[in-house]
């Protein structure tokens, strides 16, 4: 068996599920950069038969993708399996990756089909994968639920099909890690044609065990686990990476096991798909929480930490939490701006995007002295809906709020070109711009979340504002940051807004693997 | 072995130690009460020797909880047990919790004493302990690095001397389940006394294993679980109170044990502990995460969904996750309020408190049109500081932003009764107010952090700003609850001002456990 564990991405698929976390196709190209960066062995970039716009995000990806494995997900169907094929086919590494139900209550009440005829659909559909790669994964969704002789069935035939990673998911994160690693052996040591295939497991988190089951599973021989950045997913979400990748190498006596992960790429990569997604992190997150090193924040223990060593079992500055650093200011120009950031793993797509962040860059350093790495990773944020598809744009704005009077807001919002004036009263000043915007707008949506966090810390700061609206069944998150708060919001409203109605968003797939 | 699993609730001890989560006496009393509705076992409510405060807050929880077991960590010293002892003395099951490092290194660096000193230690430490009541526990610190032989030791010479329950912390966070449960199991085996007592495990998340450490540990004949809610505590923080009861519970399969848990106080609890604390909970947290059960967000999943079951393994009504109701209008009267608040389990402490609370839902309702029970919990959360803490008030604000002009705020503060006056410029208008305090107060703080979070749905919802500041070696956390979020910013900052200048925040207790 290798000492190999593969680290399988799928940030930017079942992540991607969770509710308004959908990213355009320029955000997903960005973590994938990150994800690369951060030597991940995969990356799931999506499901490419869900939307248009998710093939797109996946052939973009594939494009730019140079030392990952780019694989899309797909259903055991020849049509979903063409459209993964085509996405990924510029590639250097591509994998596709199919799946199809194997638990009794799934394969009766969803697919309605006999075991039988889901053994033949999956044996088929690794003949269709193959096509465009000898890299082929299959998924038993729902395993954690499934008759253990018919998943020994199953996954005989799909490795003698030709699968080369075979996957075994927790998919209603039901299972405790000694009774999944018990699951993983059985299969290792019963299914006859094991020793041929990578074993890999995916793991949910809605007991909180998500890492846990995929540890325990890897201790019984899987050599692949997939994992999402800060855990995000659907529901409680999927077993984080971090967690995953830092466990792994703190405790070799355990686990004598590497993975390529890089691992100071682990924060950088933690902030970029919180703000994209506008899902925040909790402190007390393990490895990537704002606390996770409290000795890093400034706080003493007196009296406790005589050695370091007492309380620490890993280092922050291992998985990235560097001083952030303080790189430009008022009078850097723009080849100081632009490389810098190039060194963040930011390239803009076109001259037209650049000139348009440097000239934010100046505004922003006119109101605030120091300009930090978040601070140039909030401003590259607002870009991302590009001039196209801004629908909404905010020329002016002015709020008032006083103690005993009624918060009051007048917007003007430029509409295709036209301006449109609107006022309203509300019950703060938020409130009022927002309904000064509704006015205009019409829109019909229900605000579902408000949330802002400091980007950096000092009464200066920027601050970053997730919304996430919901009209009928479409939910979307829109972000926005600024040092006047007001001003962050009526952009992350109108983000949101124009995400609404440049169709950015879909309507979830249905890869619930 | 008794098939009880014995809940050990540390939000009050272990919890409170994360960076600025300190609780004033009325705070702690509120969780203990809610602690004791849910039927949690044992509430830890403090360290007595830490502090004056402690001492008083665990005094009042004694005075207060009739139904848990009310119990006081204390260093294994006289003058320390001295202090827990008399601290939990009104309550009527009590329980003193005494504690000393058993692996080589804390033993060597921390204590500076031989391993022979710690048990003799450890032993005259349960003699104390025993004068104020049978119930005591022993913890060995760092047992997760200690040496196994070291430990049956001083464990048969505790229990011998009179411990009835003993306690096994991984207290960096380093274990693995499969390595954990295994020293349970040697544990249990081995110490010639062991079937006398009951044995608890105290679980660190840095690895974000806490809960399946725990849940191993378990399985292998442990009976205590130490947890806090919401997994808060130091760096990752603790084993999650709600992922290890309703893994027990999801699972009767595995663990044929029950909890005297009642579920759905958990996610009132959950709020509860965020909203006191300032600690946010991330959606994808499990069980008490806004995502945690998606199907319930009004956010459909087209033609996965046929079956519930096929996807959902807990209802989300059991963890209390019932619509948030509305409760109170602009015409409901006094006794309406008051009774509303004692169905949540708030019993202001004073007639003065409840007019003041009364007069604020006043306002509120004046300002929006629907008062949920969160907005509530907010309305009494602004109480917590009662008048004779607070030094500052704010007496009036003004505020405006407009596109392209510079933000302003003019601010009169209430200082000890006496108006003073103050105008700034700023970033941003929170900015500008901030500034405009410090111009008046000057002092010396910085902020670590700023966060805003919408109490409920809606544009007219209150915002619920937390802020962090810091003055040398002091943290402290601010909140302020209001729907304008300048308002909220402003109180946010004058209640941790105010905490500071009260000394209601202390310096991190020595309780690593």
């Amino acid at each position: 068996m290798t000492n190999r564990l593969i680290i399988f991405d799928t940030t930017l698929r079942d992540g991607e599920q969770s509710p308004g976390a959908s990213m355009t196709r320029e955000e997903k190209i960005r973590v994938a950069r990150q994800l690369e960066k951060m030597r991940v062995d995969v990356i799931e970039a999506g499901f490419a038969a869900a939307s248009p716009g998710d093939f797109e995000a996946i052939r973009a990806i594939a494009e730019t993708i140079r030392e990952s494995t780019v694989c899309s997900l797909a259903r055991a169907s020849e049509a979903d399996i063409e459209r993964a094929g085509e996405a990924i086919r510029p590639a250097p590494q591509k994998r596709v990756h199919t799946f199809i139900a194997t638990s009794p209550i799934h394969m009766e009440k969803k697919l309605r089909m006999t075991p039988d005829q889901v053994v033949e659909q999956a044996v088929k559909a690794i003949g269709w994968a193959r096509r465009y790669t000898d890299d082929v994964e299959f998924s038993a969704e729902d395993a954690g639920r499934s008759d253990l002789d018919f998943l020994c069935r199953i996954f005989e035939a799909v490795i003698r099909a030709g699968a080369t990673t075979v996957n075994v998911p927790d998919t209603v994160g039901y299972n405790l890690p000694r009774q999944f690693a018990g699951t993983i052996e059985q299969l290792l040591a019963r299914v006859p044609n094991a020793d041929k295939v990578i074993w890999s497991v995916h793991c949910h988190n809605d007991l909180g065990l998500a890492v846990a089951n995929s540890l325990a599973a890897v201790l019984a021989g899987a050599r692949q686990v997939e994992c999402t950045i800060n855990g995000l997913g659907e529901r409680a979400g999927n077993a984080a990476l971090e967690e995953v990748v830092m466990a792994v190498r703190t405790r070799p006596d355990l686990f004598q096991l590497e993975t390529a992960i890089e691992t100071t790429q682990i924060v950088p990569a933690s902030r970029l798909v919180s703000q994209i997604t506008g899902y925040p992190v909790q402190p007390n997150k393990a490895i990537v929480g704002a606390n996770a090193f409290a000795h890093e924040s400034g706080i003493h223990q007196d009296g406790v930490l005589k050695h370091r060593e007492t309380y620490e079992i890993m280092r922050a500055e291992d998985v990235g939490w560097a001083q952030n650093k303080l790189v430009l200011g008022k009078h850097s120009g723009r080849n100081a701006f632009k490389s810098r950031l190039a060194e963040l793993g930011i390239v803009l797509e076109s001259e037209e995007a650049l000139n348009a962040a440097f000239a934010r860059f100046k505004e922003l350093a006119d109101k605030k002295h120091e300009i930090f790495d978040a601070d140039l990773q909030a401003l590259v944020s607002d870009e991302t809906v590009t001039p196209a598809q801004e629908h909404f744009k905010l020329n002016y704005s002015q709020v008032t709020s006083e103690t005993g009077e009624t918060p009051r807001a007048k917007i003007i919002l430029g509409l295709d070109g036209e301006e449109r004036k609107a006022e309203a009263n509300g019950s703060g000043p938020v409130d009022a711009a927002f309904k000064a915007i509704e006015q205009v707008v019409q829109s019909g949506t229900q605000l579902l979340l408000y949330s802002v966090n400091a980007i950096t810390t000092g009464t200066d700061a920027q601050g970053e504002v997730t919304v996430r609206l919901m009209k009928g069944e479409r939910v979307v998150n829109g972000q926005g940051a600024d040092t006047d708060i007001v001003i962050a919001s009526i952009k992350a409203y109108l983000n949101a807004l124009n995400k609404l109605y440049a169709g950015l968003d879909k309507v979830n797939p249905q890869g619930n693997v």
